[in-house]
């Protein structure tokens, strides 16, 4: 049954979607593209994840009471975490309970967070002219109003005739200690930098103002490099077919950089020379590639990354249409393909300073998993295939209008459609979510497999019951009846599906055990599991358990922290000590080859089998 | 009376001179270029002059026993300081008697000098390839074997490629902490790198094995430039005048070097692409103008240089036809005309460390002069005019051939003539002689005026007596008569010519007087006068002393230290720590502006005239 959802719109974003009824606003914040802080695991102890309901009916649920003042709640403030949705609502976001570096760096003020120090400044000069009695050079002359700067040579070039043209005033671009540019005038308050998360599917960039660490907008675009492959290792393998593909990749990839900045700039008005810096956190072949370093060595045994420090670049060698004296962070890597946008994770969850055994998994085509314990980290990736993305399903699709995107079972199945109109098909936290209720209800069994109706458990409802349908020997379950389906067609979960989830599954859940028993823990002792990637933000945690994709925690362990790469990058765009960070993240993980454990196809094989119990809370 | 010279000939270098007879062995030496070190002042004691003599007869004088064994005297030894000239002879420098860069540079081993530590190194490494147990990034794999080192990206772009290529083996090129290079093979022991003198006439490179400290060639060439003016003045008027005069300086000023460059390495047989340093030292304009400064503001009140502290540029950018990675250190400049070239000789000199006041003073067009006392430097510069290159004197050349280079007046006039040809004219150093000795006859008076025969003092010679030729109320001094002349036409001391040393010589003596006057010090205080310059190494200290150039010191407190430029761009060449320590000198010295001391007209009318007495002792 696909049940009427509610619609739900933020402020000030002014995003909306359409969530089933009975979902925590927590989880449709997610849906938006908002996460918000859960320091406390969403028990609605911390009050960190506070909102204000501007408009529609939204009771407060009990332990609301304990976080947030009586008269709190009268001023319409709810905690996200535990309120669940039931009418259409407006709800306010205050920036202090939204978690991400614009927000990290703007509660600095309140002595949290990072400072904001970005790498480049401006400063606007007017000197004296020089006299017989103060006759210094011209450089020393800048330096004394500008501080100790290194002058590339370029600009020293012209500095004595930009000097005497324009009356010995103007303004000093400085990044770090080495100055960049001189402009003409007070542009001192227009100094911007660009966060990008480069990602295989899609480039994302952030406008921030270098002065006040304010976030002005956000663009994205497709990364054209799918026309050369879906994944990185079908974009790697054609590098190694073709000489010239390297060329074409890296100019698809510095083309939609260009694409998104443009987007930036025309959405605030923004003069693209007033952009001076780029930081790019993506995984390693989109960083290697976006750089034009042949990724042929990440395409086999043994996966060697050219590069692992961070890189600095010339946006100009990379053709970016920004300030000339702009130079682009490339984010450090770990090995093998822990790539950048690990790393930017790592930065954005701190977990060098985790005072628990702390885990963070990035859930994608590969899986990226970070276990911080003892103050030592280690970092592994593991190919967990397309399936969480809709590929390889028999009717899967990515998370766009048309998917099913969460699925409940009750005495009948309730789907939520993305975009409210009717289902094509099936993503990837829909089919986590199916499976989890088939095996709750007893209809997928350990092994995976789909019960045909006669070995169903006796108490199935008649309408899950009629659901089974066996054909050519395997057992798929409907979903969606033909007359329902955007195509008239029938949505199945395929036996198939269930496979394919397995592998993804097993995929990761084996790299988090091997990196467990390195360091003698069981899963139980995890007291936090971090997802990211924007996948992560959608999963169901509860679900994401049942299937044994997560560890056996408790629901309050285990907190969304967004994108990765999208969190990471501005916090080493707004300061040149998260840069540092950064290198020391990278410098202190042990990156650990899963190929190389001998144990790893055992593990791999045992996390394909479903938990057979799940724990009783949420 | 032109006297038959004496030929003296120089071990190793195998250079040759002509003197006259009772010429003192350290003066030959330095006639020949070869600058000896006299710590004592020449005055015997310390015996750091010891030279060897390989044939000829050479009687050793007294006090050379005080520091030379007798057993080592049997063997040939002298000292130059107190050995004169009688008979032929092939002499023998040994490295250690010889002042210079590469000596001191060479004698680290005796506990003394500069530490060999240049900026480059190579460094030849094997790698071992990767396999899943090391597979670590290649950047990562490099640093392992090289040390800690930035790798520019165009340099990161081809890494992976070369490693692969060469099977993990080749020689890597660091120039401080950043690789510039990546070779085939093991290339480590070609390292070389080229000081440059950059003079206004000419310009002087000495080629550098970097790995020893070896000087390995020296090689000249006429600065270009000299066809858009023989001096820096002209030449900064022409880019005044004319906007496309910079870039054609600058053009001139890098083909010399290039053409220096090509030589040494055509003498050597080192591969021009093993130069991986450049040092330039040159005057405030030489190096503006090589770098493509405009150095239009020198040419005016206040002289406002562009930059002061040490550049580092490219040698691609420059066009010098050495390694793509090679980088050139232009020296730091203190100001106005205070240049790279006085920084040098500062920097050879150790003025820093100067125990007693101490006065380096480079006599050129410009003489540049710098005080050090009680830990302060200061330094000033002063138009001595061309007098002393033999510009504007009637029958004044440069010191080449044909050029009379000493005159020594006792009955009759001795004459030594360069190249032991017929005499063509006389260059600056026959100049300041021949004053000096008529000063002492009582011939010029103190106001410079050459008297005419009957004012002339009763007892002079007969034949000096004839010497004196009045012409259109003015007396001028006879030195070649018609018969033994190149021409057959009779060269003169003119009296215009003493006017035109009289107001070199006041320049330089008035700048002098003042640094001395701003720290109340009186010239018979300074306990050492260092002269620079490559006119100053010629100069008879007693003659300069007699006219007024130089303070009234004994001659044992005045050292010839060769030219400043060629000294101390090896040291910068051959060790970081120079660099630092020349860029600490460039910043501990106050640069005096002699223009606006209200006094300086009044001591430069006063340095014009010549001291009535001189000292007794040499």
């Amino acid at each position: 049954m696909i049940t009427q959802e509610i619609k739900v719109t933020f402020q000030p974003t002014g995003r909306s979607v359409y969530v089933l009824p009975g979902t925590l606003l927590l989880e449709a914040a997610g849906r938006a593209g908002i996460v918000l802080q859960t320091p406390c695991g969403g028990r609605g102890t911390c009050g960190k994840c506070r909102v204000k309901i501007l408009d529609g009916e939204c009771p407060s649920s009990a332990p609301a009471e304990s976080a947030l003042s009586s008269e709190h709640v009268q001023q319409g403030y709810r905690l996200a975490c535990q309120t669940y949705i039931d009418k259409p609502l407006v709800v306010e976001i205050p920036a202090e309970s939204q978690f991400g570096a614009a927000q990290q760096i703007l509660t600095t003020h309140a002595g949290r967070g990072t400072v904001l120090n970005p790498v480049v400044r401006k400063q606007y000069f007017r000197l004296n002219a020089p006299t017989s009695k103060d006759a210094i050079s011209d450089v020393a002359r800048l330096k004394a109003a500008i501080g100790e700067a290194t002058i590339p040579f370029h600009l020293l070039l012209t500095l004595s005739g930009f000097l005497r043209t324009h009356d010995w005033q103007g303004t000093a671009v400085v990044a770090g200690n080495r100055l960049i540019g001189l402009e003409v005038g007070d542009t001192s308050h227009d100094a911007y930098g660009v966060a990008v998360d480069l990602g295989t599917t899609t480039v994302v960039g952030s406008l921030f103002d270098l002065a006040t660490g304010e976030e002005k907008a956000v663009s994205a675009t497709m990364n054209p490099q799918v026309g050369f492959g879906d994944d990185v290792i079908s974009r790697i393998s054609r590098v190694r077919e073709n000489q010239g593909a390297l060329a074409e990749l890296q100019q698809a990839a510095c083309k939609a950089i260009n694409s998104v900045i443009h987007g930036l700039c025309e959405q605030t008005g923004v003069d693209v020379r007033h952009v001076y810096e780029i930081v790019i956190a993506g995984n390693s072949t989109m960083q290697q590639l976006l750089c034009g370093l042949d990724p042929s060595a990440l395409g086999e045994v043994p996966f060697v990354q050219t590069f692992d420090g961070a890189l600095t670049i010339p946006a100009q060698v990379l053709g970016l249409a920004v300030n000339p004296g702009c130079e682009v962070f490339v984010f450090p890597q770990v090995g093998g393909f822990v790539g950048g946008d690990t790393v930017a994770g790592m930065l954005a969850a701190g977990l060098e300073k985790a005072e628990v055994p702390t885990l963070l998994v990035d859930i994608g085509t590969n899986g990226e998993i970070v276990l911080a314990y003892d103050g030592k980290l280690q970092a592994t990736s593991t190919a967990a295939g397309p399936a969480f993305e809709g590929a390889r399903i028999v009717q899967g699709m990515r998370a766009t209008a048309g998917a099913i995107e969460k699925v409940v079972i009750h005495d009948d199945v309730l789907l939520n459609v993305i975009g409210n109109t009717r289902p094509v098909g099936l993503c990837g936290t829909a089919l986590i979510d199916a499976v989890a209720e088939l095996l709750r209800r007893g209809i997928i069994d350990e092994t995976g497999r789909i019960l045909p109706p006669d070995e169903a458990p006796a108490d199935l409802p008649e309408r899950l019951l009629a659901r089974l349908v066996t054909m050519n020997n395997q057992t798929n379950f409907l979903l969606v009846p033909p007359e329902q389906a955007a195509s008239g067609e029938a949505i199945y979960l395929w036996q198939k599906d269930v496979r394919e989830l397995q592998l993804a599954t097993g995929a990761i859940r084996a790299g988090i055990n091997i990196l467990l028993r390195r360091v003698g823990l069981t899963p139980d002792e995890l007291g936090s599991v971090l997802l990211a990637g924007a996948f992560g933000n959608f999963i169901r945690r509860s679900n994401a358990r049942r299937i044994g994709l997560l560890p056996q925690v408790p629901c309050g362990h285990i907190h969304f922290i967004g994108n990765a790469a999208s969190l990471g990058a501005p916090l080493a765009l707004l300061s040149a000590d998260e840069r540092e960070r950064a290198e020391r993240l990278r410098r202190a993980t042990a990156h650990v080859d899963l190929s190389l454990d001998s144990e790893f196809q055992m593990e791999f094989g045992m996390a394909m089998m479903f938990p057979l119990h799940d724990l009783d809370t949420c």
